[in-house]
């Protein structure tokens, strides 16, 4: 079996072949540029972001396995074969480390981890009121995926009033679930802490607006470890200097890495964090991509199967 | 009933009047300042560092109030009165103030928040490794009082593995419990970030040392909420300069407000806060002193007086 592996370019090949050979050492790891020139017998791909017509030039290609839990860095590309399904990498630890990224970024937002940074840098010891206590401040998780489930029970454990919202309704333990455009306004108006987990879908690109921003209580805060298609970054400016928003930390963006010139960076009121929210380690994808080939191979169906007419 | 309120200055007299008058308008609030010249019938007084010879001066003082849940600011006192008992501020809420202060500390701790405001400021987009997920963290809290108990407690709640270590051995639900100076260094040779909430004695004095970071795993973090002087500031600069040690949140220190020269300002692996761990607001701290002074005019026993004796 022939697999090539785009995500992190060359530099990584090395590092891939060694986490293959360990999980089955049947499996020949072909670089992205050596599949130019050698493209037969490669059955499976694993991609983040393989530009336009790389995967239809692969003949044999059976399964593409997106490196990351999204899949839009692959849509993206306009000669995809629409005939090769597509794999998302969602390991058991993705959602164990978003829900601790989640649960991190909403402390840090309560306690305006920002505006304490930057006093630091100035040396400036500023008297600060205690936040409320977790217990007394609402979050709201937009997208009940396995992500977003296991985020918002992970907060509720901790002791957040947590809310779900999705596209049919879910149901947490702990979590009081809306569901649809309908109940969108009542999910809005009761988050403290507004958390994006939603997949990237032309639904869902730009839900974070202006419009949106106003139904969330006056100081309320953002976080968004969806994509950056999900946010207006405008919208986000603008809210934040009006103090309708009074704080949000960003994960994901438009263009990665965040170019220089983003106001992003320098922003007051906002925290930048690598995307990083929830990858696993190579090791961990790697484990996970043979476990995928394996089931694929014997036929199995596999429950992270993009699914074209969902969206995600 | 006279009280007098060195807490926050004269600045401040002025919303405790408010809020002692909402909690019982018998009570007569006279300023710091304003006591040196009219001391008579004073029988309280709510102070944080009255300085020396200021309480003596009070011939009817027959209860001393700490603004905070620390003494040793009133202990520095050369001429503190013997006879008046001491009543310390732990009001219902800041053992909760804490463990949340607490628990936000050791997850941006985790998460490297200080390099990532480094990052930030100098708009540096690093591809960053998922920190271990928080159930494979060990804490350990040192100083098991009603703070040290509750964060232990909040934290194992989280799903840290938790252990406390105490002059005497407690029993708290989910937190391993090690006691004494037997116990000391198994309790520290398992803590991947250790947390100070011991009180201020001559035996604390000093207690995070090199010889104590020596003992801990390398590259474990640091979280002092005790006080600075449990601290050698230099022996933390050595440590993470060399390794042993990978982060600090420090939020009490030898001068407050940390002044302008100090190196903890700028350190890279150092997060500075502004003691503000387990402040309740002046409020909740009123009512707590009304409640104090109630009790003692009906000659009940307060559970939180301070002991000579032990120390705190």
């Amino acid at each position: 079996m022939r697999i090539t592996v785009e995500s992190g370019g060359a530099a990584a090949l090395e590092q891939w072949r060694g986490y293959f050979q360990e999980f089955d050492p049947a499996i020949e790891v072909v670089g992205w540029d050596a599949a130019r020139g050698d493209p037969a017998g490669i059955g499976y791909a694993l991609v983040w972001a393989p530009g336009p017509g790389r995967l239809a030039a692969l003949p044999d290609l059976k399964l593409i396995v997106s490196a990351g839990a999204g899949v839009d860095n692959i849509l993206a590309d306009p000669l995809l074969p629409a005939s090769v399904p597509i794999a998302r990498m969602i390991t058991e630890s993705t959602a164990a480390v978003m829900g601790d990224y989640v649960l991190t970024g909403a402390l840090m937002l309560m306690r305006d981890a920002r505006g304490m940074a930057l006093d630091q840098a100035a040396r400036r010891w500023r008297a600060r009121e205690n936040p409320p206590l977790v217990n007394e401040v609402r979050v709201g998780v937009m997208g009940l995926g396995q992500m977003g489930a296991h985020t918002a029970i992970r907060l509720a454990q901790t002791g957040f009033e947590v809310a779900g919202w999705s596209r049919t309704r879910a149901d947490l333990p702990g979590v009081t679930c809306y569901a649809g455009p309908r109940e969108r306004d009542a999910f809005l108006a009761r988050s403290d802490i507004l958390v994006c987990l939603l997949p990237a879908t032309p639904a869902t690109r730009g839900i974070l607006n202006a419009e949106t921003f106003s139904r969330l209580p006056r100081g309320a805060s953002l976080i968004n470890a969806g994509r950056g298609s999900h946010l207006v970054e405008s919208d986000l400016l603008a809210a934040l200097d009006s103090g309708q928003l009074k704080g949000a930390l960003l994960d994901v963006f438009d263009i990665e890495p965040l170019p220089d010139a983003s106001p992003l960076w320098s922003h007051p009121g906002i925290l930048v964090t690598p995307h990083y929210g929830s990858t696993p380690s190579r090791r961990d994808r790697a484990r996970k991509t043979v476990e995928i080939i394996h089931r694929w191979e014997r036929g199995e169906t596999l429950d992270l199967l993009y699914d074209r007419q969902r969206g995600y």
